[in-house]
């Protein structure tokens, strides 16, 4: 006889929540919201619970009403998403084992790295090269079968036959080709394909396949950022990008800036979690980028790509990534006299990682330059033209969640850091998010006070990215309906003028219009948000550049990165006060360089070695010590500053 | 209310058989014998299971009479094996689940390995050195702790003490040693440990620690033998070896000889079975050698030693274990045209092969030079005075499972093999065991008729090793208890005449003078089998040199090893034919000169260079193609050869 559980409210349910795959442990009776932050997970609302806002929704993946939650319809909450399963955790009982999703923070999707859409303007012509020819290839041989005479070994024969086909001196081959070379010489006729790592006169062999079962070999290049992440699948033989793939950084649960995961590394048990919420984040968009892709080989039959396929892994990002990615602790970088463990890193193997690709893959991180200023940085500046020229002078922003700065040219380089916050990354803003489909990517404010908008993928508008809030400020500004401190003018705004919870705020799109059904608004408390992430890199810009007793003026180049999206609107980001007030024809606006960097070092080992080389050069300004600092961004904390003669061009729309 | 099982018939129980870890599952009722050879497990009996012979002897580790077991009392089991908890399988019914021991398989220790109490005799200095500088090296640093002005990372600061310290130019710190390094340089006010792999100017760092945590660096030496495996702990800073372990190769049960192992490979799921059966017992061994070892460190507390201290191996073995222990199919060696997968491999990860070590531990094994001559023979040359002269002949003369000779000098070397079979190491020899403790290791008959004889460790007889065999077989033949087919004289041998089931045999011992309490036998077909390994071993000899237009008393010096013991009977091993008969004091046991090898590679980087120079100027020669070759067997299958006049010195005595 099954035995009838009584409804007992001290009954214990579990609830696991996706993409962390994180489980709690709650009552029967908890409200969801309330069971989402107890586990630590930041799903914001506005309307403090009210079911109203909406912005607590999260689709049930596993369970169902009146068994695993009871829930109620919401304004906030539109029958097409019901009907698909969303909910709002607000105003939803958990009553069984429940499994939602957290759509906010599912992987999602880009077309296209704007990093890889580069003009053929001669002013971006890149520092590093474009030919391909990785530290890793694979060659064809065949390899002739042994003899009663000629009794070699499997090794040695097929040693003889790479020494002729590259003209290397020495291979060794690694655990995995040993195990399958028995195999590889004699399943077709003696064709094998190996693969090798290294240029020089010794070579180690990674993997050895019959050659008809063999594909072209891949390789992953990696942009880790603090709140996104990006990897681009390449084809290592012809330096094809097939495909890229880009998520929130799954380490946002534990924080949203470097300082903040910092501190939650030192948590018991905090830096392996931290580690593994990123090796989950790269390891679900490796398997993204995998998913679907077919391989066609010459006289092959056609086969997907697996991980195995995967062989070099080119990572770039900023020095606390670097470590978490690791395992290592990053407590250091923030304490007094600020060193991180590791600047340059060695080659790693995969399988230490715990990537899914192939466990014998090389692993290259791009070298840091001290602790705020990353690998990010020096593979980004391959993607720049800065190293071509050594008699102008140009400047390198990475306008990012932390933001780093480069001012010189290929004879020497300066560099700093500041705290931007991920505002242009779609972070801590209410309507804020990362650029992939859905994203609001340009704003215009017509004649007549209304807006027009361009969305990636011409999709229901899901939030703005960080291309369209920078437009957004700047027409809310030229157009009137914000003041210089970013106060929203209600009468200018008339009926976009919404009072939220947290404040007032503009409405950029009504629920109906949008994909979630809820509406688009940007609050006073985003704008200032914004103002404070363009205050920091502008500010930053001009000390680096005191510094190094130069002016604005005398940069003749400014090459600006970030997770703003596929474009950058220059006239916008000028107004805003993001970039000073020159000719428009010194900015270049490349996207994501960190991203891009990471696929040239991917693809050439000579852009590895010339990373590894200026890297070494590079200089190192610390401004969190500069007395001065501290003015120079209060000063920035207007639009486009409190000083209007800085910016001649705007004070005459304004 | 727990419900009460029935005593159903068909009642399924599991059975697990120590020291293999392999469990059946069989229906309760069924004869414990019956399960073990269901198993594959080859325990003899010579009675036919009637309870009389005592050799399917198991201990029960856990179950209990009436329980999990019934069995009854025999004549062939003391009361006082009885009390510990031994039965005979044969006798024992199945009737719950049971855990036994096959105590023939127990991993046996020694006390001491021979090859390491070499006599300081002229003729017997090595080839090798023996001055300790292994590829591994450990070094203590003073790592300054960075300061705002000279902000170096933790691995720069790092590195420039390393290349202080040992001159060497570049550094490649593995994953482990990334991960450790911040506490390492931060614990110990800056006193770092590092464990560097490599001679050069690049080296390795293997392991990172505060140095008040750190010990010295140990490695073991490991002999593959098919029947045997024996493992040395050894400080690599001192070269002292702590301890030495010995048992027999759990793939035994899969067969005696090569031969057998790699058609076992090529069953469904048999290679990784082997794989882990050899990867199995050496991990044991290690537990062994390291079980109960304290290291004291200058200044430092005593701590055991743990795998993690062991940093590299240097395993020998046949050119099938060699393969068997990496999981390469062994199945071409035995294939025409008869080529390894490989001779030479390079440096593996203690990871890939899952020792049970430090998993960056190096693994080095020494190099084939064929198929049937591997990593044992080459080790083993180092462990004589071969390569020292250029103007001597000499011979060496490894005795195991597998007979392997080398003639030549420092100038020249041939090799061959030949199957012996593992009868020396105390195969297939019904009272035959390995030279651990309790092993007859020498005997003599007295003028009465009466054996004398000595025991490894003074214990309770358990079975004869290799020296006991052949003084045993030189002495009946003497004595004329044998005639020179090695038939029983039963008129002779008197009350010691026995009939078997399975022949006649010569009483050795009384069942109560022995440790298991069963007499101990040799039977005329042990006989033939000595007679047929020594005839193996001295016929190869024999063709070996005339392929080379030699005799034996050209040859200088005879070197012989193998798996005897502790010592070997020279007079003896000429009297059964086994040894040509010249001059006795151009005759050296060296013991097991593959572990003794395996342990000079360890301790000293040059050894390990000399190994991989000779070995590729050897010359292999196949016997079995050599038609000659049975001719020459044929003659040698009597004791001690068809030809009298072959050994003139024993001719006197018959």
């Amino acid at each position: 006889m099954t035995k009838r559980e009584p409804q007992n409210p001290e009954r214990v349910v579990s609830v696991r929540f996706m993409p962390f795959d994180v489980s709690a442990r709650v009552r029967a009776g908890t409200n969801l919201l309330e069971a989402v932050r107890s586990a630590g997970l930041p799903l914001k609302t506005s309307c403090g619970g009210e079911g109203s806002c909406g912005e607590c929704l999260v689709q049930v993946v596993n369970g169902r009403a009146g068994g695993s939650y009871e829930t109620r319809p919401s304004v906030a909450l539109s029958s097409e998403l019901a009907g698909k399963g969303y909910i709002l955790a607000c105003i939803t009982t958990i009553t069984g084992d429940l499994t939602v999703d957290l759509p906010h923070f599912e992987e999602l999707y880009i077309r296209s790295v704007a990093a890889f859409t580069l003009s053929d303007d001669e002013a971006t012509t890149l520092s590093g090269s474009t030919e391909v020819g990785p530290v890793v290839s694979r060659v064809e041989l065949q390899v002739p079968p042994a003899t009663l005479e000629d009794n070699y070994s499997d090794l040695t024969r097929l040693e003889i036959e790479l020494r002729k086909a590259t003209g290397a001196e020495r291979f060794t081959a690694g655990y995995p080709a040993l195990v399958r070379l028995a195999a590889a010489v004699r399943q077709d006729n003696g064709r094998v394909s190996a693969t090798l790592f290294g240029a020089g006169p010794v070579r180690d062999v990674l993997d050895l396949r019959p050659a008809r079962s063999a594909g072209p070999i891949h390789g992953i290049a990696c942009d880790i950022g603090t709140t996104t992440i990006a990897v681009s699948l390449v084809n290592l033989e012809t330096g094809d990008v097939v495909n890229t793939v880009m998520g929130l950084n799954r380490q946002l649960k534990c924080g949203e800036d470097i300082i903040s995961r910092i501190n939650y590394a030192s948590r018991p048990g905090g830096l392996a979690e931290l580690r593994g919420l990123v090796v989950g984040t790269i390891n679900t968009l490796i398997g993204k980028t995998i998913d679907g892709q077919a391989v066609r080989g010459p006289g092959r039959s056609d086969r997907g790509i697996s991980g195995e396929d995967i062989i070099y892994a080119s990572v770039s990002g900023n020095t606390t990534m670097a470590h978490l990615l690791l395992g290592v602790d990053p407590r250091y970088i923030r304490e007094e006299p600020y060193v991180p463990t590791f600047n340059r890193l060695p080659y790693l193997r995969a399988a230490d990682l715990d990537l899914a690709i192939n466990p014998e893959a090389r692993v290259y991180c791009a070298p840091a330059v001290g602790s705020y200023v990353g690998g990010d940085i020096t593979a980004g500046l391959l993607a720049t033209p800065m190293l071509i020229d050594s008699e102008r002078v140009s400047m390198f922003i990475d306008a990012g969640t932390n933001g780093e700065l480069v001012v010189g040219n290929r004879d020497w380089l300066m560099t700093c850091a500041c705290s931007a916050g991920p505002a242009f990354e779609g972070g801590g803003v209410r309507c804020g998010m990362p650029a992939t489909t859905g994203a609001i990517e340009r704003v215009s404010v017509t004649e007549g006070g209304d807006l027009e908008y361009k969305v990636i993928d011409d999709a229901k508008p899901r939030g703005v990215c960080g291309s369209g809030l920078v437009d957004l400020l700047a027409e809310l500004l030229v157009g009137g309906y914000i003041d210089r401190q970013g106060k929203i003018k209600a009468e200018a705004a008339g009926e976009r003028f919404v009072e939220l919870e947290d404040g007032a705020g503009f409405l950029v799109e009504r629920a109906e219009m949008t994909h979630w059904g809820r509406e688009l608004v940007i609050t006073e408390r985003d704008i200032t948000n914004l103002i404070r992430t363009k205050g920091a890199v502008f500010s930053a810009c001009s000390l680096l550049l005191k510094q190094v007793g130069l002016t604005f003026d005398k940069v003749d180049a400014f090459y600006i990165a970030g997770g703003f999206g596929h474009y950058l609107n220059i006239e916008n980001s000028i107004r805003i006060g993001l970039l000073p007030d020159l000719e428009r024809d010194r900015f270049h606006y490349l996207g994501n360089t960190s991203l891009l960097g990471a696929y040239m070092i991917l693809i050439s080992d000579e852009n590895r070695k010339m990373v590894e080389d200026f890297s070494k050069n590079m200089t190192y300004v610390e401004l969190n010590t500069e007395p001065s600092y501290m003015n120079e961004y209060t000063g920035s904390l207007f639009l486009p500053h409190t000083d209007l003669d800085l910016f001649p061009s705007i004070k005459k729309l304004l």
